[in-house]
């Protein structure tokens, strides 16, 4: 691999996702994408005595299903890259623990999931790899009490916040698969002074644009080279601080931009407000809808940049601003060789 | 970089460490190893208002030293893996925050260190980065309120209990400086059934055992090989179970086993029950005394074995066990070019 511009590494064989799966909850598979999940479940307890098991059994469910499609078994997988939300990412080292795949947990809050997915293609090209696993997750539920409120006590939620989806995605990645990974830049962390914790999409556009306007640069492409380009859990709010910021320094986003958190559910129907968030959102979009999308040949070049804010409940009562961090990948579809 | 046996990596153009620092509090600086860190802070608090930002502080001050020493400038680091024991591992967030390095935040509780390390020199190896910067910390009095109990309780710690150091490690990785990473091995989640979140270095003692044997086997080497086979924080208790386990299977660690652990404190002392523990633990043992001994010549060969608890307070309270994690690093003094 070898590096271009300032920030952005580029694969000189690609390596790429042999499999990928999606799950999700009953929110999710009422969405627009919920046909595109490879397994739904109605109830979100998964049958398991905790939220926070149930979040770590969504994971197990989803590595399954991609190790499984892979045609690989899960010895055959050389490294795991996991992350999620909880704390001290109980999610990945419960949901994983039964696949004895050597484990380096990630922590990127929502942008995880090109975390994971960057980490892998990178061990898978440098040879560290035959293969590697991306994955991450998030539950409603889990989430809920932790970052914000019980359930139980049933809080308002302001028009600027953002659902954290029940859901997981996960990749396989290797050689020879279908979607290869072509290019990544992982972001630095960006703050620009936004405290409300009810507004992440606010905290977190900054850092989407500090990193898309880089790659751009870096790889002296404009957004009308790609299908799409998708932003991670920004919601409704940070979307358009995204696309307003972009424009002020003479980018347009307009014509391919979606974002994930706007993508997983009906905002009106669904009443989720500023849209989704969470690792799993946009892990799951990647995983389900977007792969699908890129397998089916309707997008052969996207940008998938996830998003994180990094802050803490603690972080929060001690005044902290809450900084964003946003990591892009570049995915192509193979090219098929031109028949003779 | 080439795969051997099951699970090692050996890097074929060894990356290496330029530099490191170790900052530690004032228990740390009383100890045994106290002459070998590059900073100490009598004040514990590093004059912040809260002791999460005295750790965020206490990992600045570690990035700064060790960048500075690589004699390079924070601009020419590729990127920085980070992590902690905090709650979405806050003191990364806002110690690194200024240093503006692409970010890709680790999980891997006390087992952090190597992980970055393991993963900076990928990096390098790679091609994928020219110098990347490894760093995690621990403070004890922000761990024990997290995990334990308000420090105001004063509640009695039982002898199978460590001590969460106060301290910070980090290391810059790139191509030339004095100590070569030649091996690393990525452990798999191990869970004996440990459930005693006061007897951690139980938790993790069998996590240690399945790596530093698979990583023996798959080199073909035994201890005697090494200057010295340094665990990471298992304390009295895991170490004792380390070397008995390993012993029941063939490998006899008593002439070259340290452990960070019980390195950092002088146990009677110091007060400390069966040692020291926290991911600033190894990295700073590491990234001082050892890093030291390395340099001087009076270490050229030696196992870095950093173990993990994969726990939270949340995943106790459910009943869970405690499983454990180690990732095991070769580290070699780079040979001298013969005088012709």
């Amino acid at each position: 691999m070898k590096r271009i511009g300032k920030q952005t590494l580029e694969f000189e064989t690609p390596p790429s996702i042999l499999a990928a799966a999606a799950v999700g909850g009953k929110k999710e598979a009422e969405g627009p994408l919920g046909a595109d999940y490879d397994q739904t479940f109605q109830d979100t307890t998964l049958n398991m005595e905790s939220w926070e098991k149930a979040e770590a059994q969504l994971q197990k469910e989803a590595v399954s299903l991609a190790v499984e499609r892979s045609g690989f078994s899960s010895k055959e997988m050389d490294f795991i890259f996991a992350g999620d939300l909880l704390n001290q990412c109980i999610s990945s080292t419960f949901g994983l623990l039964d696949f004895q795949i050597p484990f380096l947990g990630q922590y990127g809050a929502c942008s995880t999931m090109a975390q994971t997915l960057f980490l892998s293609a990178i061990m898978v090209e440098s040879g560290a790899a035959r293969r590697a696993v991306a994955v991450t997750s998030s539950h409603f539920c889990s989430a809920e009490r932790q970052f914000r409120l019980p359930l139980e006590y049933g809080g308002q939620r302001t028009p600027t916040a953002q659902w954290t989806a029940t859901a997981s995605g996960c990749a396989v990645v290797g050689q020879g698969g279908p979607v290869e990974v072509c290019r990544g830049l992982a972001g630095k962390i960006v703050d620009l002074g936004v405290k409300d914790p009810a507004n992440m999409g606010a905290a977190m556009a900054p850092a989407a644009a500090d990193s898309i306007f880089q790659f751009l640069e870096d790889t002296g492409t404009s957004p009308c080279d790609y299908d799409g380009i998708f932003t991670g859990d920004l919601g409704l709010v940070g979307s358009r601080l995204l696309r307003e910021t972009l424009r002020e320094n003479g980018v347009n986003l307009e014509k391919v931009h979606g974002d994930c958190g706007l993508m997983i559910y009906d905002r009106q129907r669904q009443d989720v407000h500023a849209g989704g968030s969470g690792c799993g959102c946009s892990a799951s979009v990647l995983c389900g809808h977007l792969w699908k999308r890129l397998c089916r040949g309707e997008l052969n070049n996207i940008l998938f940049c996830a998003t994180g804010a990094l802050m803490s409940p603690t972080s929060q009562q001690q005044g902290e601003n809450i900084p964003g961090v946003c990591h892009v990948l570049q995915l192509k579809t193979r090219q098929q060789p031109e028949s003779p």
